[in-house]
């Protein structure tokens, strides 16, 4: 089976300034010293490696939410979503920054349990209580 | 627009002794007086109430993750699915365990940039990384 | 909330003949006296109307499959996807060719279950068994 | 491009009792002398586990579905959300079950036009009509 | 049906000076003298407000793709999501944007067939082919 | 990990004449000399096979819409649904018929926004905007 992404992996050696920026930017906040295929690819076109790195930097940024619960919902989202490169990347992620088995077990079960009772709610269409209701 | 549940709900006062049984449960473990809607369509299949009950009632419990976390997980899949009905009942479940306005929108934003990346990643199709392989 | 279809509904007095032999050859085939909603929006584009209908009737006819199993795993499919319009057509044309309402409960539970155990392998990605590979 | 699991499989001789209980009553049930890999990841959380294999048990049953019939759902699902691991198994379950090829065909036909008129519904948005009302 | 968002709508006259300036900014770019309720839900977290608005702003505007086919992708998308707000917006986009109604009906036939076609795929896995392997 | 379809590949030189018939068909129209895996799969059910071919030429064909529109399209679909097969396939069509990396970026930042946004609007629910209306 092909491995190989739709557009060439741009390789720091070979970035253009506009793009070494922003590698050097990812490896600066993460602390680490290489760069992986996700951003690899963006680059091919460099305003949307920008923007999107920006994004993820302010998004995954502490804040209301703790980073390690960040990740959580992401690897949640990407498994509903079946995305094979999200999943190993984020439970990495995620690991990185101290998720244990047992954590990723219990995440794993939450995310199961909700895309089931999603369906059953989709199917059999109950009307919104209106307890529920926003204020 | 109709509204009409798929199978009519089952109420309190007309429901069978096995579903009787769950409902008193659900009301007992949520300190609450009312069964909201999903459990009273799930009730047409006494044995389907009780079982998606006692997974609910044992998954979302504390364990080595916050039952607030686990409620926000439960929303995250939740949009990403676009379950309007979970969306509502999850959101105010989230809320009773003390989900802020700055929680629920940092929340919304980690599931709209996943949803986003993981597009990303299944268009353009990045190998997944020898670094993020699991031990 | 809007209720507004995308495109006016064509109704049958006021459709051209291409569009009106699909609409009679609906009713003879199904034996009503009236137009579902759907076929009327389709019907802004006669070529997709015609193409759509005689795919439906070819795929949905007896083969070899029952009718009414292939019903219910259209129904199956518009739980999964979220689908209103469809989820309401297809559970009445499956309870119309005697569908119970035990078996509507036992549909729903197979399609919950189908959806947490595809979320549970998508996230934690076990490698596919060698037995089950194909002749 | 990896196929290793996000958690290590937990094989039988290496399982703690709670998980050979298990995959004893798994193999039991199904009459073979082996389990898949699906079950090997979920053992990490051998509460999972269990759950897991008893809602399995429970739902896929004969009852008022016939089994194969339940076996096609599941796949018609595990198409619809691409999950790879879920259309082997399963369609290696259907098979062994007396799935015919010309089954697994038409089944795939009926899936295939659900997913379509799916999306023509969702971009159109007839209303629904009052006819497919439930009771 | 509940029709209420999960959080209260952001008036421009109630918004702080942060969400009036992107306010401002949408409605100067689009030559409109109203907001979308999609903005003012957003607008409750004015740093995502922002970030949303100007990633939309040069995602859509005018480069390599002509606007009116990013619109019509858009709904492509939406569509296949089933998202409702999403599908009127977009639409109403596309057509501000002059899209005819033929066009959205032959986009409709496209998102459809790629609907269908992909679950075939998924279902029946035929291995990538060497010829589609990108250089 | 296993590549193998869930049916063998019915390959020309053993394809009964209906198969060969379509087989030739999808040559002529598109002035090449070799078939793709997905038709091959398809062809276990040659109905099934000829339905889908005569609806994908009479829908990719020029019309209200570019054929390099349409294939882009088409992949703003596949990615959003994971397809792996019909990401491949679609894009190195979209590639035949001249679209250029550039290109290729762009659609792939609409498809990422779309879905960021469809979840953004799934999740906090803003009511559709009056001026959204159809006529």
């Amino acid at each position: 089976m092909t491995a190989k992404p739709l557009v060439p992996l741009v390789e720091y050696d070979a970035a253009p300034p506009a793009v070494r920026d922003v590698y050097d930017d990812i490896m600066r906040t993460r602390g680490t010293d290489w760069i992986n295929n996700f951003w690899k690819v963006l680059a091919h076109d460099p305003a949307l490696l920008k923007r999107t790195w920006e994004d993820i930097k302010a998004v995954m940024a502490p804040g209301a939410l703790d980073p390690l619960v960040k990740e959580m919902i992401y690897v949640a989202v990407s498994a509903t979503n079946g995305c094979e490169y999200c999943t190993y990347s984020h439970t990495a992620s995620a690991r990185a920054k101290g998720m244990t088995d047992a954590q990723l077990m219990e995440l794993m079960a939450v995310v199961g349990m909700a895309n089931e009772t999603n369906r059953l709610a989709n199917g059999l269409r109950p009307p919104v209580d209106q307890q529920f209701e926003p204020r």
